[in-house]
């Protein structure tokens, strides 16, 4: 169980491993490297969150009482802490709720019912719709299209962003609506796509007049490290080609406060946002603006975001460290893996074939790990290759001690395949 | 501009009223009595809520860190709450957000989306659907099926409920889906369904397989008096005949802590909860776990609950009162109007044409009401007789002023319509 330095397994290690492997077995470990959860220690620094408002006289802001009816899309100063955070004008956008995969959900929800723009046909009757999904992906953003029968098509990702020259050409074709986007530290790639990337998307001509690029910047803010990685502003490039009604961008505070008692928010264009406003005021009559206000008053402004997010940081940061250790040291050159600049996770590629039989061994030793297939469409990973890693939750011996398991399983799985071939 | 008996005016009233009239309007009111928005005094009720958690220590129930991820379906403290408060089970709720009008159009679209059951055809693949339409009702009912292009049926509200034998002849139409209602304190008319109404709702045997009864219990606590009414709790009623799944039934705290901002609830049967959940599960991570928390700390049970919404009652109950005492003194027998026991509204039913020009004599003279018609399918009030009172926002002058001023609209409009005729 010590740290040992790469070298690729022989299939005479085979025994040795397997050894290795009983031996954690006996532990009954009960690890979890899974789902993309905050650690507790992450969310304590958002304590003062709590008494943020603490009496009447602190619950109207801007003539808006926060505890009444009202403001449907959200109070002043939360729009404004978007802006400031993301780049964005405040008549763009939307302020929900603490759940911006709801806004996902719901904005292909309104598309499918009422269409992407009035006089729009519904996408629900345009027959067969595609969206198009840079994989590895985002198992949510796949899960919403699986559940509304709207056809996956998968796009390779690279080092950059998505495979654009796929991209441009698969939006020739006017039954794709859509393409889900995490352009910054992607999950679960950890890719920031390139200027150059954003540029093309910004310069797309698709066949389908209401084709729509769901941004979801859920890690516009989450570096690792003080030198972050910038994504090139889709929203300005698309206003310059006068087209920002192609975009809906999503963004929450779920990974800087509380996960699912945040705020969330989403823009897109003008008639874009305003046709989806309406709707909204037939769904709700106001969000929760104290939760708003309580933010805002915690906050006070984007400066202190970014501060607390720095805090994130240092919590996560040498968890990924760990983990990636010892992958270096003890992966033996079994698999290739990201080191992601920010995000939640780490995308590890195994040798084709290996990544279910890795999963499931790790699994009887007690790992848990995002099931096997989750980051393609339709669960299933053509090369059998791809492990998302998700560090943030377990204590970091806990989480030093999955990921020794997990090289262990790579390479038992590794050898077995080749000794069978 | 004193308070008058009751008399029912007469042509020779007409130029007085009209110069009273002309002096309401001199003084530049801006009173409004549209929307059912509680009282800022109403809403300092509930002042503890804000600082019901405080620190980290407070974020835990039932092992649920309540500021991660997990509990997609709510906490148990807060369906327990729900649970007494309107005798249902817990495993047939689903906890939400702070706007249970949300879950209502959620709803209608996983339902027209996904079908009421696994297997069944969604209702907007079933050509033109139907929906029953109490009326007078609430106008955001009314306006979820508009948007979703729902075919209307109004049925007669009468002083126990809707008209049951038109509701039981019109669900033999395998075109009618659903209807809704407000059972408690109805809205606008302040009706409680008597116990036939709701037995016979529960012995419905619609046409439909996937009808659905959308049960907008909003004010199930919402008495005004010591001596509230007594609803007979339909689920029940349908669970003795094997029929949970019929029932949607919604409330929510917006009107008992903070409107938006408080916690929701759904609940069904068991194959139909569950079915829900199962999509809802594609659509979010969690909801607010902690505001929910926030509500169960600070309410801790039922009880306090109940002793919580008697001083809503003591705030509400004079503001009804004052409306009513203006009316009967004031009104001079034009038109007749509820006095209801708990709710929102008072129902105001002028004579046969002439809402519409009692509505617009009131807003010139800075009076704002419901907009005429809301309170019907499609905004069509057939006989243009209902106004809809909202008494709760005001502060009480400002209400009796209201009040007076309605009370001469009414009546000049009442004569006009004599005079041309």
């Amino acid at each position: 169980m010590e740290n040992k330095k790469a070298a690729a397994p022989l299939p005479e290690d085979l025994p040795a491993l397997r050894r290795e492997y009983e031996n954690y077995k006996a532990l009954s470990l009960k690890l979890d490297m899974s789902r993309g959860k905050p650690d507790k220690a992450q969310l304590s620094l958002s304590q003062g969150l709590l008494t943020a408002l603490t009496n009447d006289a602190d619950t109207t802001v801007d003539g808006i009482d926060c505890r009444n009816y009202g403001a449907p899309d959200g109070i002043p100063g939360v729009k404004q802490l978007f802006a400031d955070l993301l780049g964005l004008p405040v008549f763009s956008m939307f302020i929900g709720g603490g759940s911006s995969l709801e806004m996902m959900f719901d904005t292909v929800a309104r598309l499918m019912l009422f269409g992407a723009l009035p006089g729009m046909t519904p996408w629900g009757k345009q027959g067969e719709i595609r969206f198009l999904c840079p994989s590895p992906g985002y198992d949510r953003h796949f899960a919403i299209c699986e559940a509304f029968g709207i056809r996956m098509i998968p796009v390779k990702m690279q080092k950059d962003g998505p495979d654009m020259d796929a991209v441009e050409s698969l939006v020739k074709d006017p039954s794709v609506k859509g393409i889900w986007c995490v352009p910054k530290y992607s999950n679960p790639t950890g890719v920031t796509f390139s200027d150059e990337v954003v540029r093309r998307f910004a310069a797309l001509s698709p066949a389908a007049e209401d084709f729509r690029i769901f941004w979801d910047n859920a890690y516009a803010i989450h570096d690792l490290y003080d030198e972050g990685e910038t994504l090139l502003n889709l929203y300005d490039e698309l206003v310059k080609r006068g087209k920002a009604d192609m975009l809906f961008e999503f963004a929450s505070f779920s990974k800087v406060t509380y996960a699912g008692g945040s705020v969330s928010m989403m823009a897109s264009g003008e008639k874009s946002i305003a046709y989806a406003k309406s709707i909204i005021a037939k769904q709700i009559i106001c969000t929760d603006k104290i939760n708003q206000l309580r933010h805002l008053r915690y906050f006070g402004n984007a400066d202190n975001v970014r501060a607390h997010m720095k805090e994130h940081a240092a919590i996560l940061r040498p968890k990924f460290e760990a983990v990636l250790k010892i992958f270096d040291e003890d992966l033996g050159g079994v698999g290739v893996y990201t080191r992601p600049k920010g995000g939640y996770f780490i995308s590890l590629d195994l040798p084709a074939g290996t990544a279910k039989r890795t999963y499931t061994l790790a699994a009887e030793a007690g790992v848990k790990l995002t099931s096997c297939g989750a980051t393609f469409p339709y669960g299933v990973d053509p090369l059998d290759s791809n492990l998302r890693i998700a560090p943030s939750f377990p204590p970091i011996d806990e989480l030093r001690t999955a990921a020794k398991v997990l090289c262990v399983c790579a390479k038992i799985a590794f050898l077995e395949k080749q000794t069978k071939e």
